[in-house]
C-alpha cells in the first residue's frame, strides 16, 4: 500500500487541536476500516466497512447516536440507534441501490460472529449507509455482493486507504472526485489523552461553493472548467464519528450535529438533494447482553466539558472531507463521464 | 379464496364509526395488498406488499409520514419519509433478518416500473418493514427471496387474506397467533365519504394483558394455558395507515401517533422489546416529478376537523389487530413450538 | 387536612404492581408538592408546584426528559430539558394564560434559593406547565400572582391534597371535574425497593369515552346527563413522572411515552385540542455544577430491565387520573357552569 | 432616526443573491419590527417584537416551524408550533430571565387585539425568545415590564433600527457587541419576485473564531485585545426567518436548519452553552379560524425548488449577524464591563 498524500501534506492546516497518530478514525483503539473496490467497465463502486472493535459488537454493544441533518437519504438502522442509543452491528457504506444486498451480507457475517460464541442471533440492527454514485457508476447493477462485503471485512486495518476506494470509488464531492476521508484529534481530559475521529463518505456539494480555509477555490476552478453553476447539490455525505471518551447517546447526538459545521466551512449549504447523515459511537462503555445486577455503573463526560469535543468534531469533519478529495485519483465512469481531482488545483491560485 | 371469519363475525364490535365496504385498507381506492407465504419445515415466514396505487408511485409520489412509538425495530426508509414527507416506493413487510433481500427485490421491481415509463431510476427510498417471527420461523435462513416479493406483487388484490399469510405467517400477537389484519372506517367531510384504513403486521404483546372491549380475556386464557406471565413483550407491530383525505405530512404524523391508542386499548403497554412503527400516507394529492410551475396548489384538511380522523385510526388499529389474530390458523414452527389461536377462546368466558 | 377518599377506596383497583406508602409521587424521597388555590367569584384557578428535592435544584440538577404526545400546549422549559437532559428548576403548573406570571415568580424564587448559597443565578430554565381551565375560570384575569406561587411553595408537603386544588381548581377531565391526581408503584431491582410516581393535572377527554377497567361508565353517565356527544376533546393533561431509579434522559423519554397508554386505557384517544405533555425526572443521580474530574461515574438501569418501569408508569398514570377525578368536589364556575363529579357515579351501574 | 451604516456599506458583500429593498426582514410585506430599549445604570436590556402582519394574527394564523440547533435556551412557544405548524401570536425577544413578564404582556396585548374583533381569547401560544445579556445587564432585575412590550409594539415599523437596540441592548456576539441584525434576499419563482428575510438577536460565539468571508478577523482582534482564548461560547442566537413564499411547516423546518450554515460561516462551532433557535414563518397562506368547507386549498412550493430558498436563508443569516455587530455602538455594562465594537476593526488588517 502506497502512502497517500493528504491535505496536510499540501500545507493546508485545518483547525488548532493536536491530531492523532494516523490522523484517522482508527486512532481510536480497536477500530478498523476495510474497503472492497469494484472497478469494472460498468461498475465504479464498492463497499467500506467500519469495525468498531475486535470483539463481536453484538455481544459488546457500544453507546451510539445518529443525527439527520438532511434526510434525503436511505441509511438503514437509525430507528433503533435513536431508541436504544446503542450500536450492535458493524457499519457498512455503499451505493444507494445496494443497501439491500449489503444489509443481507452484514446479517450473515454477524450471524457467523455470534455462532463462534454460541449465541444464536435472531435479531440484528445492521447499519448500512449510502451515497449515490450514479454519476460514474451504473448504479442499477447493484454490483456489491456478499463476497465484496466479506472482502472488505477481511481487509480491514488501522492504516486504511482514502479517496476513490471502497464505497468511495464512484463518489463526487463539490463536483470534484470525492470518496472516503478521515481525520482525528486528541482531546485532553483529566490529564489523559482521548481521541475523536471522523470518517466520511463524501458525495455532496457544488464546485462553485467549495471553500478551503476561507479561500474560494471552487469558484476559481469553476470558471476555468466546464462545470456549470446551476448544478444542484445532490449526492449526500455520511459522517461516522468515533471517540474513546465516555459519552451518553444524548451527548453523542449533540456531537453529531456539529459535523454540519465542518460541512458549512467548506462551503456547503446543505442542499435539498443531499442526504447528510451523522452516526457517532463511543468505545468507552461496553454494554454486555448480560449483567449480574440490574443497575450498572457507567462513566460519563461532564456536560460542561463537551465544547472541546465539538471543536474536535468540526475540525475532523472538515479535514476528513478534504482528505477524501485530495487522495482521490481520476475515475472514468461507465458513461465516459469523469470528475476533476482536487490535487490538480491545490497550490494554483 | 375462502371468505375469512373476522372479529365482527364473532359479534365483537369495535368503535362507533361506519366501516368501509370491505373493512380493509383497500377500501381506499387504488390500494392493493399482496402476500407470498413461505411454509416449509424450517421456514414459516413470507412477504406482504402494499401497492398504494395502480400507477408507478415513483413518478406519482404520495404525501406520507411515519412515527416511531418504540424504535426497537429495523424498518428501512423512514429517514427520507420524515424529511420529504413523501412515499415513492411500494411498501414491503417481512421478517427481521430478511429486510436486506426484500429491499433489493423492491429496488429491482421499481427499476422495472420506471423502465416502462422510460424513467431511469437511480435513487429510491424503499420502505421495508419487519417484525421478528423467530418464535416459529428459522429466521437465520432469510427465506424470502426476490421471487417471493414478485409473487406477492403479482398476487396483490383488493380483497386480500388476513392472518397467518405473507409476512404474517410466523408472527405472534399477545402470545397467540398473529399476523396480517386490517380494518377501515368512513368519515364524512364536506358531505362526501372519505375512508381511513389500517393494515397491521402484529407481533407484539403479552397474553396476560390482552383485553377486548374491556374484557380481560388474555388473563383468563393465560391461567388455563401453559404460557408464563413473566414473558417479555418482544416482537413488534407495524401499522400502515392510508386515507384518501388530503392531509399534510405533519397531519399524517399526528394520525400515526393515535394508532398507539388502539394498541393500548387491547392491553399492550408498548414493551421495551417491541418495535412499534407507524407509517401513514394519503392518496389525495399526487406529487409529480415535474410541474410547469414552481408553486402548486394542494388540498388540505382543516386542522380542527382532524379529531374524527384520529378516532377512525384508533378504531381501525384496534380492529385490525383483532382481525390479525382471529383470522389466524394454527402454525407449528420449525422447532415444534406453536401458538394458541384466538378463535378457540372467543365466546368462552 | 381531611383525608381524601381515593379511587382504591371505592374498590377500583388499577394494575398489579405494589403501591407506594402514600400511593403518591411523594413516595419518591425528597419530593414535595404544594398548592395554592384561588377561589373567587371570577377565578377558579391556582398553582401547583413540584419541589423535586429539599436542596436547591439549580445546584443539584437531576436527569430529566420530556415527551410531547400532542403539542397543542404551551408548557415552557422543554427545549432545554431535551438538549441537556436535566431539570434545574422546580416545576409549576397553572392555567394557560398564567404561564408568564408564574414563570416570573419561579425565576424570583430560584434567584433567592441561589442567593442563600451565594450563587449568582443569571440563567434558569423554569418548567411551567399549563392546562386550560377557561370552562370554569375567567382565564383572562390571570389571577395567579407571585404570592400564590410562593404560597404553594411554602405549603409543599409529602401528603398533599388531590382534586380541585391548586392548578386543578378549574380543570375538567372527561367532561367531569378533574384536577390534581397522583399514584405510585414499587419496583424491585437488585433486591431493593425503588419507586415510580406520577402526578397529573388532568383536563382532557370526552365524557362518552371514559372507561374504567373496561367499564364504559362515561357512556352511561353521558346518556343520563346533559353533556352532548359532539363535544371536542380540548383541554390537555400534564403528567409529571418521578423515580428514584437511575435512568438516563433517553430512558426517561421512553418512560414518558408510556404515560400515553394510561390515558388510552381510560378511553382517551388523544384529541386534537388536547396538549398531552409528559416530563420525567430521576432523583438517583445528582449533577453538581462543579466536579473535580472531567469524567464522572453515574448509575444506570440496564435497558432490558425497563419493562417493569413501563408497566409502573402506565398503572400510575391511569390511577393518578382517576384520583384527580374522584377526589374533586363540585366547582361552580365564574359563568355559572359546573361539572359533574365522578363520585356521584361510582358504584352506580 | 439616523440611517445606520451596515455591513455592505463597509464593502463587505455576503453571498450572491439579490437583496430586498431595505435588506431587512420587513421586506416581506406586512412585517414590522419594534424595539423598546432599557438603558439605565443597572439595566442594559429591552424587548424587540416582530409583528408578522397588520391584522390580528390570532385570527389569521400563519404556517410556521421551528428548529432547535442547540437547545441550551428558554424560548417559549415551540411545542405548539411543532405540533400545529402555525404561528398565532406576535413574536417577542428579550433577556433570559424576562421571558415570564414579556410572556404575560404579550398575552394581554393579544387579548386586546381579539377584543377588537369580539373574539374572546382563552388560549394563546405566545412565542417569547431570549438570549442572556448578563455580561452587560443586571439580568436579575427583569427590567422589561408590560409597558416596554407595548412601547415596542407601538414603535414597530418597516425601517427599524439594528444593533444595540431593544432586546439587543446588552447582547454580545463573538465577544464583540452584538444585538439585532437583519437581511433579506429576493428569489424569483414563476417569474415573480418573492422575498426571504432573517432577523437575528445575536449573542453567541468566541472572538477568536470570528471569520468574515474567509478572513479570520477575530483571531487578529483577539491577539490585540484583552479577550482570552479560553472563553466559552455561552450566549445564544435567535434567528427569525420570514418569507412570502408558500411553504409547508415541514419545508419551513428544513429552511430553519440552513440558518446554522450562516452561523458556521462566521466561525461559530455551535458551542455547548449557546442556545441556537430558529423560527420560520410564511405569510403566503393565511389560516382562518373558520372556513365554510372542511377541505381547503393551499399553495405550496415544489420541493425541488427549495434549494434557492436554502441559499437565501444562509446568506441572510450570515449578513444579519454581521449587521447586528456592525451597527452596534459601545455599551458600558452595569458592572463597568464593555465589549469592543466591530466597526473599530473593519478595514484594519
Amino acid at each position: 500500500m502506497t502512502k497517500q498524500k493528504r491535505i496536510e501534506d499540501y500545507g493546508i492546516s485545518i483547525g488548532q487541536l493536536p491530531k492523532g497518530k494516523l490522523n484517522k478514525i482508527t486512532d481510536i483503539e480497536g477500530i478498523r476500516v476495510g474497503h472492497c473496490t469494484i472497478d469494472t467497465e460498468e461498475s465504479k463502486t464498492g463497499v467500506t466497512v467500519i469495525l468498531p472493535m475486535k470483539e463481536n459488537i453484538y455481544t459488546n454493544k457500544l453507546v451510539a447516536a445518529s443525527y439527520v441533518l438532511n434526510g434525503f437519504g436511505k441509511t438503514a438502522g437509525l430507528v433503533q440507534i435513536d431508541e436504544l442509543g446503542t450500536l450492535e452491528s458493524i457499519i457498512a457504506m455503499t451505493n444507494t441501490l445496494n443497501v439491500g444486498l449489503v444489509h443481507d451480507a452484514v446479517v450473515e457475517y454477524m450471524i457467523e460472529q455470534c455462532n463462534k460464541e454460541n449465541v444464536r442471533l435472531e435479531s440484528l440492527n445492521p447499519v448500512i449507509c449510502e451515497c449515490n454514485d450514479s454519476y460514474l457508476n451504473n448504479i442499477q447493477i447493484r454490483a456489491v455482493k456478499k463476497e465484496h462485503v466479506y472482502k472488505a471485512i477481511e481487509e480491514a486495518c488501522v492504516d486504511f486507504q482514502e479517496g476513490d476506494v471502497g464505497a468511495g470509488k464512484g463518489m463526487s464531492c463539490h463536483q470534484l472526485k470525492g470518496g472516503i476521508g478521515s481525520a482525528s484529534r486528541i482531546v485532553k481530559l483529566d490529564g489523559k489523552d482521548y481521541k475523536v475521529g471522523v470518517l466520511v463518505l463524501s458525495n455532496h456539494g457544488r464546485l462553485e461553493d467549495l471553500t478551503i480555509n476561507g479561500d474560494r477555490i471552487g469558484s476559481r476552478i469553476s470558471k476555468k472548467g466546464r462545470e456549470t453553476n446551476n448544478y444542484e447539490d445532490k449526492g449526500s455525505i455520511i459522517s461516522i464519528i468515533a471517540t474513546d471518551i465516555p459519552l451518553s447517546s444524548r451527548q453523542l447526538k449533540r456531537i453529531c450535529k456539529r459535523a454540519g459545521v465542518g460541512l458549512a466551512r467548506l462551503g456547503s449549504y446543505i442542499g435539498h438533494g443531499s442526504g447528510e447523515i451523522m452516526i457517532a459511537f463511543s468505545t468507552a462503555n461496553i454494554l454486555k447482553n448480560y449483567y449480574e445486577t440490574d443497575i450498572i455503573e457507567v462513566k460519563l463526560l461532564r456536560e460542561d466539558k463537551i465544547d472541546i469535543i465539538f471543536r474536535a468534531v468540526v475540525e475532523c469533519e472538515e479535514e476528513a472531507i478534504l482528505n477524501s478529495m485530495i487522495t482521490s485519483g481520476k475515475v472514468v465512469g461507465f458513461n465516459g463521464k469523469t470528475r476533476d481531482i482536487l490535487k490538480n488545483y491545490i497550490g494554483v491560485k
